[in-house]
């Protein structure tokens, strides 16, 4: 089985990058610790549902968008 | 916003009802231990993305098929 933290790291940088907010940005707007951030990206930590939700919702995406690309790297791995 | 956490625990009691596997059959099955599972069904607990890929497997269920009732109830509330 494919690492989950390592997909869920790879689509959140993904999604950070594409929409153009820094890890401070996303940190302050999700209310979560950059370093954390940083360890997610790095896929050193796991995300609860919900971190990953306030974290969605700071990135102005929707949960179920950033599962079903979660959901299709996996498959692919 | 519903809480998470509360959503996850009605959803996951019913997959588990549905598939008419009993919490210790299931912590077996996931590798978590019981007493977490109780948790995580009255809500008191947050998932990581991890342990729910081992519970949905466990329970023989899709990640997506629970994360697509997961954001149906949070919409409904």
């Amino acid at each position: 089985m494919a690492n989950v933290d390592l997909t869920v790291a790879a689509v959140f940088k993904k999604f950070r990058a594409t929409q153009g907010v820094s890890q401070e940005e996303l940190a302050f707007k999700a209310k979560i610790h950059r370093t954390y951030v940083s360890q997610l990206e790095r896929g050193l930590k796991s995300v609860t549902l919900k971190t990953l939700l306030e974290i969605t919702n700071a990135l102005g995406i929707e949960l179920m968008q950033f599962m079903q690309a979660v959901d299709d790297e996996m498959k692919k791995a």
